[in-house]
Formats: C-alpha cells, structure tokens, sequence
C-alpha cells in the first residue's frame, strides 16, 4: 500500500511546491511578511496570535487566514480582535496546502498587510510537510506534552525557524525539563530561535513580538528597494 | 488537487477495511481482547499505558504495539515494565494502518494474551480514519489542550469508545471545564463513556481498569463459547 501511494504523493507534493512559490512570489511583492503557525492540538496557537495582535497593536497591520477541520471558531476569536482573518475548513484533512492559501488570500484585502499569519490545522506531524509560501515556519510545543516530542517528531522541529515552547507557566506541576528541548530541538535545527513564553501570564512574550517585528522591518525595507 | 487524490484515498480505504477484518477475525479466534490508543502528542498515552500494566498486573496477560514516526522510546518504556513490546515506525507517516498491525503482531508472542494495546502514533486527525481491527477505539484528551477540541477534531470524538479525559490535576492551573468538554463530546458521540483521570497522581484511573477488565471478561467468554 505504502509503495502505491508513494508517486502519488510526490505528484502531490511537487504540485504544492509550485502553488507556495507562486504564493511566495505575491507575499514578497506586496513586502509582507509571512509565518505558518503550527503545533499539536491545543499547544496555544490562537492564543499566541491574540497576544501578537495585542502586542503589534498600532505599529503593525495584520491580517490572519485560519486553518482548522471544521468550525469557524477560531477566526471568530481572531475578528473579536478588530483583526480581518478568514477561515479554511479543510473538511477532514489533517494540513493546509498552498492551493488554500491562495483561495483563502482573495477573500481578504491585503492592502498595506504587513504580517499575514496562517494558523495551521492543529497536527505536529502531515502540516511541516506541505510549504504554503511563507518566510518562517513557526512551530508551538506546550510543555504540558513532554520533553520528549523532538525525538518523536523530528521533521517538525527540522523545519521550524522558531520554536516558541508555551504554558511555561505549568512547569511548577509536570515533569518536563526545558533543558532537554532545548538540548533535542538543537540536535534536529541548530538554527532554531527558541522562546519560552506563557500566553496565559505573558511572561516572555516581549522576546517574540520584538524578534517578529524585525522580520516585519526587514520585509518592509526589501519592499521600498 | 483534492479531487485528483480522492479516488486513491479511497482505494486505500477499502484496502484497509479488509486487512483490518482480518485482523479482526484473528483477535476475536485468538480470544483477545484489542483498543487502539488514540490523541494529540503528548496527551499521555504511554503514561496511561504503564498504569494500566500496572494496575492489571498478575491478572490479565497484555502485549503492546507502539506506533511513532521515528524512536523507540515508548516500546522501551514499556518494556521495562516487564511486558511485551514490538515498535512500528512510520518513517513519516501519520498514522498506523491494518497491515502494519498484520507485520507487528508476527514479532509478538500471542498465546496466552487477553489484552493487546496498540498505541497510535500522537496526532487527534488521520489515525482515526484507518480502522485497525481493535475492539474499541480509545482516546485520551489532556485538559491542557483545551475544551474546544470536540468542535475541532469531531472525528475522533464520533469514532471513540471511550474518551479518557487525563491531566485533570492540572485543572486548578489553566482555563478548561470538564464539564464542557462532556458536552461537546456527549453531542458527537451519545455512547462515549468518559473517565476523567490523572495518570500523574493516579486519580480516577480504577474506573477505566474496571471497564476494561470487563471488556476483557466477555471476550475471554467468548472464546470459550
């Protein structure tokens, strides 16, 4: 079975990666800059978004294109927050593809974006393997998970710039050792950004606004060139 | 490129069904009793699996498959509990399927066993869709992920026998109701039996014991029939 799929899915691939460079191309066009948001279920990806909307306030404009099954829950949340998002319901599939991306990107007015943020379906795995053409891939891993997720899947921490690790804030009431993600995120990426943060409490949250909002800068300037 | 893959997925679909119905036949000639352990990463399946050989120890004769994309970390850990444990690694994929349980279970040592566990690989979205054979599909929810989830992830939910909702001592910590998440869940899925647990402190873990041993009851009645 797995020797049937397997042209299949690199048709499928390579058809994906000609969709994100095409997105590629229009993002950097418009000098805006672009992050895929991704985690397991319920690591704090809405909730990271809303703390960066809040913390970018009045210095950045937004807009977000949100991925989930089913449900229009999260883009809800979003546009609670004065932000223009629009929702994907990828209706059973377990990733966004670039394909969607360029659908759900008609249906907002990128007009002076500075920072488009995708937020992805919630799945640590099938979501790293498709590019949508964004600049970083930026991935969550709550410490309530366990320290042991970079060795189980690696593919994710191999291709996320950043790795925000979340609800460092529980860290008091489970066995998880920042130490050791950090140790096993740096033997798969030596390149990767790592922040710790609580979106609950806002500790270390000023780190990551701070490191985003350089990326923003940069994009605008290749823009003005 | 949805529409391209749907007849292949489907293929594989139906070819999944009948190795999982062979499966089926050979657990229910064999007299075992078999769940497939299903959630996001790190929502605690192989804590709860350690606990449940703890708890059943000298009374049921159990086997483990562990699936991950890469690692043998969790067959290991289960192996220092004295049990039998053969490791599936996915090389990438997202879920287990039928023929990968066909190939695990010649590694194992069946005679005699009551209860065989299969524990999928951490993602709350493709393993559902791929039947295994199992007698029952069971899922673990950490409170940490929040109680949205049903809304999100409803496949899962619908599929489950049981939903094991873990992590519940960290409840006085983060923002989530139990008692939504029964709602939610209740809707999809009229059936589900719930336990809430903490595999940490051990709290409300009698109960699933209790359930499962009566599940294992019946098929050893059966196979004495």
């Amino acid at each position: 079975m797995a020797q049937v799929n397997v042209p299949v899915v690199r048709n499928i691939l390579q058809a994906n990666e000609r969709i994100a460079a095409e997105n590629r191309k229009r993002f950097d066009e418009a000098g805006m800059y672009v992050i895929n948001v991704m985690s397991s279920p319920g690591a704090g990806k809405t909730s990271l978004l809303e703390k960066t909307i809040d913390g970018l306030a009045g210095r950045v404009k937004m807009a977000v294109i949100e991925g989930d099954i089913q449900s229009s829950y999260d883009a809800e949340r979003i546009q609670r927050k004065g932000v223009q998002a629009v929702q994907i319901n990828t209706d059973g599939g377990c990733h966004l593809d670039g394909n969607m991306i360029q659908i759900a990107m008609d249906s907002l007015d990128l007009d002076g974006v500075d920072l488009l943020i995708i937020e992805n379906v919630g799945n640590l795995v099938c979501p790293a393997e498709f590019n949508l053409g964004e600049h970083d891939k930026v991935m969550i891993l709550s410490v309530a998970e366990g320290d042991d997720k970079p060795l189980k899947y690696p593919l994710m921490f191999q291709l996320s710039s950043v790795l925000l690790v979340n609800k460092i804030d529980l860290l008091p009431y489970i066995d998880c050792s920042i130490e050791t993600i950090r140790e096993r995120a740096h033997q798969l990426n030596g390149t990767q950004q790592v922040f710790e943060v609580s979106c609950r409490t806002g500790e270390g949250l000023e780190a990551w606004f701070a490191w985003l909002e350089n990326k923003i800068r940069e994009q605008r300037k290749a823009r003005a060139e």
